[in-house]
């Protein structure tokens, strides 16, 4: 390692941007709550940055950084803006109660975004960053900058610019791969260039943010760490537009496994890893892939084909991270019917989830349920409990009773619904379709008659057996009003876990219909007080 | 890039091991017909070499490797084997009838594999390898050299190891990162050492086989091509025990997308990446992450929320690959019954089917119930036809022909189903369960009789709207008697898609169930014969 010119500490920062850039994934839009429930368990995790918003962009987004700012102490809490004062003064007015706020500004640096996005020259563009940095500085200590398109940036003139914002007062400085198409070579080199060129570059934290276009996200954020680099930009997963971004447990993994190569360390508690994983997954509704690194279902199994394979392969030799490091629980423990309040208290804590005894009481009356249908409840049906009796955040405005359908491939798929209204009143009523959701979405449709489009729905088994927990997430789109009586498409996802996959499927739905309902009720508010 | 002490070409050959090391993926277990239709596909793309199997581990894989030899004309047609004259005689037996046969052999290089594994010495596995190269070219010309473990070999061991199998007639010798934890310098320096070092490396082919353990095996196939390398081993979507293989879309995107920095190709046609990525998932079941790089449903999507991004972002300057140059089809083009013959010929040749005339009837029959059930059928549902009445290789022995189900939140789930047996017998029979799934699997169990285990289920909509085809996908483990009467766990797919996704699941499990027959008739059709 090189340590020539510059005083590097021995921790890497993880900045955390789930909930920004992670959240731009399709159709993975979060509302507030289920945005606070992620910062916790970040905050938890030992994660030192959370990007939680861009505060201008959309009142949610605004009251988002408000909130977790209000909630989360031991995390510093950032909001991104553009170069100019209206997008810094709602920063800076989102994150007032941040014990540790950071403002996040910046603009392009290269001559294509200066010229053709920006329309001005390097020099005006120079001084709008450092004007950005200096209003920034008058709200908050803490100011991150970030210098769009670094890769294709005249270095002289990057330079430049960095030294003239640390100058400013900016404390970090932001190289981000915009695009995805680096290879580490050259991004360890455009670091190496900064560390070695800007003069007070000593002054500020180096960060490196990345995309996965070309599969090279994690490697590209390595090699900036290899090269000076202290901050690390990450998201849950490495969810994020096209193909994502850097993912959070390959880096700290990376990091903590080739501790011979770097070095270095995080804050990271790696035991957190899974669960985070799994809870992002089911509240963003995005899946992670069997075969993705470290959290992936397959990351850790080997071929059960062991008789075809061993012969070339030795397990212990090939396992270099245990599973149980990263805390992918044993899903061999059982509870039954049994088990009692005492012992699936007892699991749930050791799984890591803190109930208030409302929500205890609510998880242990599924619980008995499912113990009655399917005898033994393992770790994954527990999670599922979990997920739906929890993790719901929001105010269910119409709640189903009843459902009730039958179907065939000679018969005409037909469902019954019962919907409780807000005000207690009952509506009854049916529909046929194509198969039996699309009867019960049509029959839930007449009562409620909120109009949307289904754009996704999956199901998973979450344990084994035929007789197991089915998990169904919907995705539906409606268009809602925003301010200049525009309209905007917005995505709210629903999931739901049963048994029986029809009644999963129409509990998920429901959600995401209330989900929908709360959504335009916030909003409406939101406008009228403002 | 150096090019100094060998000739290197500027082609780099794609060595696909979807079927060898990517189907060691926990359950992508796939017969000899799925085999050789992912080959067909993978010989219309343009890969160089395609490694069938291990012929000497199962009769599957010796038959699975002699079929494709048989039928693939213009790939080279690659066989595993260990370093022993067992291992290589079932190889060349299996690989006699390719136009271009390959055997791939190799020992372990560290000590740690010498010592503990090979229990030998450095001078007995040096001399095991030469020995194993020597014999394999009694059979084929094209020898290619594995060294396991060459990460932590002792460097002078290793080059001495390459040298002498290059003697021996070795044609391509293989660098493994069979752990997968390297980083891109290290990897890169590994590879540069032996193309620096190896006096006679001229004359064979350098090899890199990456795994994605640490997210980094884009990264590390890319650094041992900048450092040499011309033959790289992928898997399509990355499958592959663990984390997985190095995914062969990212790596021929970047090294055609970044052609400034590679100087290179390979003769793979991009437009058929997609189409593959899709194929070999539907057949293996392994979904890809919407966020999965290149071939993701998200790859090239961005966030619905322009209004809050765009002002960031500018779409076109961060697309640097155009969709379609990867085969992603225009989903937009929609098919109604009054398309007709033509028309959906027409659109089923716009996206790659070569159907016969049987197959094309069948598909046309389907496209038309689907259509009139939807009104419109757009790609993605065409994909689900084609998958559902063409890709089923293997031959049915009971056929469902009514099911059907009630079941809701307060009712017993209740189904019956109507089966036609092997002999034309029609069995009837109910059952319920925990949920309609439950139900109509107890009750095709009570006809059926076959025991298995359910270990998955899934269901995706395959289009938007609620009247959506669904695909489900199921996994079920069965016992299966193999040579000197020992068992094994056998892992059986099936999928079905239908606008009914309770009629769905059921084909999907008889889909599954029939695989099970088929391969009980076949391996015991086999052991009478051997």
């Amino acid at each position: 390692m090189d340590n020539s010119g510059t005083s590097i500490p021995d921790t890497i920062a993880v900045f955390d941007t789930t909930l920004r850039d992670g959240e731009q994934s399709p159709g993975a839009a979060l509302n507030i709550d289920e945005k606070l429930e992620i910062a916790r368990v970040l905050e938890d995790m030992g994660v030192d940055v959370i990007e939680a918003g861009f505060p201008i962009s959309s009142p949610g987004d605004f009251r988002a950084v408000q909130r977790i700012s209000q909630e989360i102490r031991n995390c510093t809490i950032c909001g991104l803006t553009r170069a100019n004062r209206l997008d810094i003064d709602s920063a800076a007015e989102a994150l007032q109660s941040a014990k540790r706020p950071r403002i996040h500004t910046g603009l392009g640096v290269s001559d294509v975004h200066i010229e053709y996005k920006l329309r001005t020259t390097r020099e005006g563009a120079l001084e709008q960053g450092v004007d950005a940095v200096k209003y920034a500085k008058k709200f908050v200590e803490d100011v991150q900058y970030y210098a769009e398109d670094a890769g294709r940036a005249d270095p002289e003139y990057l330079y430049r610019v960095l030294e003239a914002v640390i100058n400013a007062g900016a404390t970090v400085v932001n190289i981000p791969d915009t695009t995805g198409y680096t290879s580490p070579g050259e991004f360890g080199a455009l670091i190496r260039g900064i560390v070695d060129n800007v003069s007070n570059i000593h002054r500020a934290t180096v960060a490196v943010h990345c995309h996965n276009d070309l599969g090279m996200a994690t490697a590209n954020t390595l090699a900036g760490v290899r090269n000076g680099a202290r901050q690390v930009e990450v998201t849950v997963n490495g969810i994020g537009e096209r193909a994502g971004n850097t993912s959070l447990e390959e880096v700290v993994m990376a990091i903590k496994t080739r501790r011979d190569l770097f070095d270095l360390e995080t804050r990271i508690d790696a035991r957190r890893i899974y669960p985070v994983s799994r809870l992002v997954s089911q509240l963003t509704g995005i899946p992670v892939q069997p075969n993705k690194a470290i959290v992936g279902a397959n990351a850790f199994a080997h071929s059960s084909g062991i008789h075809q394979d061993g012969v070339l392969k030795e397990r212990t030799t090939y396992e270099i991270i245990n599973p149980h490091d990263v805390g992918v629980p044993d899903s061999e423990i059982i509870l039954s019917a049994r088990s009692g309040r005492h012992g699936l208290r007892h699991r749930l804590a050791e799984l890591g989830y803190a109930l208030d005894d409302g929500q205890f009481e609510k998880v242990y009356q599924r619980f008995l349920k499912v113990a009655d249908k399917k005898k033994t409840v393992d770790t994954r049906d527990l999670e599922a409990i979990v997920a739906d009796e929890v993790q719901m955040f929001f105010e269910e405005t119409y709640h189903l009773e009843h459902v009730q359908v039958s179907c065939g491939n000679y018969s005409i798929p037909t469902a019954t619904v019962r919907i409780r209204g807000p005000n207690g009143e009952i509506f009854c009523d049916a529909d046929h379709g194509t198969g039996p959701v699309d009867a019960i979405y049509r029959a839930i449709n007449r009562v409620i008659g909120e109009p949307n489009e289904l754009i996704e729905f999956s199901i998973q088994a979450v344990t084994e057996g035929i007789d197991a927990v089915g998990r169904v997430t919907v995705r539906i789109q409606a268009d809602e009003p925003v301010k200049d009586n525009g309209v905007e498409r917005r995505v709210f996802s629903g999931r739901s876990a049963d048994t029986d996959i029809v009644v999963a499927a129409a509990k998920a739905y429901m959600f995401a219909l209330n989900r929908l309902i709360a959504a335009r009720r916030e909003a409406g508010g939101t406008r009228a007080s403002e």
